[in-house]
């Protein structure tokens, strides 16, 4: 399996289309029991897939890989067991597809809607953990989109022998084992193609770190469902409630602080910050949360340190937050819109006007009022799946589920009606 | 206004983006204002706006351009009347902005929903008319959107005094005048930036002919908004009516022969096919329509030329039609989605099944049952206004109306709620 020819590229890409034609026209049940044949084959034992599983493991010990990383290879029972859950909960979710809507009968005696129907064709390129053939190939079949799928070098043979689980299923099920296929090489070319391949796929999802997917959506001609930064915002206003602001922040920064939606930033206005930050000190000096705190904050914050411009812009993804005061609420939102990555930003206040205007000026995927940032996630938006989260603003934005795997097209209804 | 520099350009796209977020935030009233003011000045006796038309009309004279090309660039009273009308129009159009909606409960005690907003910043390059200024305009401003418009060079000087009244419109109803900024110079990096602007526009979409719009899509890293081949299909199924087949055929090819929506290619049942073919060809005579006929119809259609395999891909634009016999409902699905473009499509027949299986599986924007193609259009859907029609798939698909210039965001109404 050494470097892949173009022809064989367009040959993926050409079964794939093929496939996904017949997706999109099979029934839902067919969908739903290639779903629940996944589930009871990840159950079942499977030598091949142990010992492709085992080769991964074995080849990156070998390469000396550090040992977290050669964890995150591993298909442990317990894992395959929350695969086999992860498929059965996504066959339990109502189908995306099919639904046609909005009909209204035009002056010309026409009936127009639209129907909800499947993007066609996704790629994914993703790093290390295998289970990600799994949650994407679940993701395709429901949404009833073919996939192509590139994953990390190092789970190769396991990506390879859970690839085929997944066909089979789809086989069981009378759907085409091709809607679902991996890149059999772990050529980098595949990359390349993935991103040029206009004519094969209709959407590109890269996941893992961010030089990859900044280097997928600066090379891409096909339309990338991206995440970059998520430098989240919380803005105590003058009117909140500042037992409730302390509660919330809190939870928005230390609940865990490493994912895109934790708290980066603290804007805090100039008339409550003597009765809020002292008290978010105290409770905070335990977790050891660093401040960067802006000249007029500083002196109210035991041991933080200066602020630069530079933080304004920063995720750390870390115990550290930067603190500023302003004068008003259009100060708070002119440097959300101006410093922020457009993720989500959640205002603090018992000020209906503020709240509203909050919600429509700042320019985010995701806007608050009274609730942590933390809660940017559609599990939690109820999505039921997640692909992932978007900061364009195209097509889907913030947390996708998947219709952000659909499309829709116009449906017309005629009873022999001509234009005049 | 000889070349721009790259700092001009930023320039132009920084006023752009502050104008768009001041015009997002702006109230449904001062928008409408700034379009029936800029009705009222298109009716009003503009001695600059008259100047700047003769100093086109007359250099595009002296370079020797046809009479129909000089003709397409005179503001006529006329023109302006229309032109005010379509902005009046436009204002009296439900605001696209604004709504939130679904707003729905959550386990945890937050209510998610979505609201509709603009999209923030978008280009227009567009060739010859200067009435396209106007229409973009008035879309923006509408839609909340602040907009960099480039026409063509023959045009400038009418465009350039058109966008000075939408500018005047704006401030007269206390909006931002650099929400419709005119690129001021003919000079081609404006398009080429345009492309690669991704920082300052957030949608791109040109007007023209195909070589423009192939040339930007193919070098744009701002998303666009495009539409390229109307290759549209009509199936006379087996279960036809054929009177009605016949009314709906005639209308979707010769109603008018030049816009996209016109059907190109005819895909008949075998079973009916005797019994219709010579009967169109008998109404079409007179209208002298060609037909290019695969061997199976060639001898039902008295005059008819052997279709050549190219003939199932092109769009005619003309008195011309392909026509091929098919087997099958699936020969005719498949036919369609291997050389049609995925603009419209439509199906004649009184079978209940065959009609919904034409919808869900043929891949186009518009499909259609027993209803003429040409009704694939924005003021026959209902959208109210027509920003273009889209042949890609993600964001926005087929007639695009003003929603198409929006996105949406998610907001979250909470009460203190943190994440556990």
């Amino acid at each position: 399996m050494g470097a892949m020819q173009s022809s064989e590229f367009d040959a993926l890409g050409q079964a794939a289309r093929a496939a996904g034609r017949q997706l999109a026209a099979s029934s839902t049940a067919a969908r739903n029991q290639a779903l629940t044949e996944l589930a009871a084959l990840l159950r079942a034992p499977q030598p091949q897939l142990v010992e492709a599983n085992q080769a991964d493991l074995a080849a990156a010990q070998a390469r000396g890989l550090e040992a977290p990383l050669v964890d995150r290879l591993r298909l442990s029972p317990a894992i395959l067991e929350t695969l086999a859950q992860g498929c059965e909960q996504i066959a339990a979710l109502p189908d995306p597809v099919g639904a046609m809507t909005n009909l209204q009968r035009r002056p010309s005696g026409i009936q127009v809607g639209q129907m909800r129907v499947p993007l066609g064709v996704f790629g994914m390129v993703f790093e290390s953990r295998p289970n990600v053939t799994i949650e994407a190939a679940s993701l395709a079949i429901k949404s009833g989109n073919a996939c192509i799928l590139r994953g990390g070098s190092e789970a190769l043979q396991s990506n390879l022998a859970l690839g085929a689980l997944v066909q089979r299923a789809l086989a069981a099920a009378g759907l085409p084992a091709a809607a679902v296929q991996l890149v059999p090489s772990a050529d980098r070319a595949a990359v390349g193609w993935m991103c040029t391949a206009t004519e094969h796929l209709d959407l590109l999802i890269p996941r893992g770190g961010k030089s990859l997917i900044e280097r997928i959506a600066a090379e891409a001609r096909v339309p990338v469902l991206k995440h970059l930064d998520g430098n989240c915002h919380c803005y105590v206003d003058a009117q909140a409630d500042l037992d409730m602001a302390l509660t919330v922040v809190d939870n928005a920064k230390t609940q865990k602080v490493s994912p895109c939606n934790a708290t980066e930033s603290l804007l805090v206005h100039r008339s409550v910050a003597a009765a809020f930050l002292p008290r978010l000190a105290a409770l905070w000096a335990p977790k050891r949360v660093r401040f960067h705190a802006c000249p007029s904050s500083l002196p109210l914050i035991p041991g933080a340190e200066p602020a630069t411009e530079a933080d304004w812009a920063t995720e750390y993804l870390d115990y550290r937050i930067s603190v500023k005061l302003v004068d008003s609420l259009d100060e708070a939102i002119a440097h959300i819109n101006r410093y922020g990555s457009h993720h989500t930003d959640a205002i603090l206040t018992q000020h209906h006007g503020h709240a509203m205007r909050f919600l429509r000026e700042v320019d985010s995927a995701s806007v608050m009022v009274n609730a942590s940032t933390r809660f940017a996630d559609g599990f939690e938006y109820g999505l039921g799946a997640e692909i992932g989260i978007s900061t364009d603003r195209l097509h889907a934005r913030g947390p996708v589920g998947l219709e952000g795997l659909t499309t829709y097209k116009w449906v017309v209804l005629g009873e022999g009606q001509v234009r005049g």
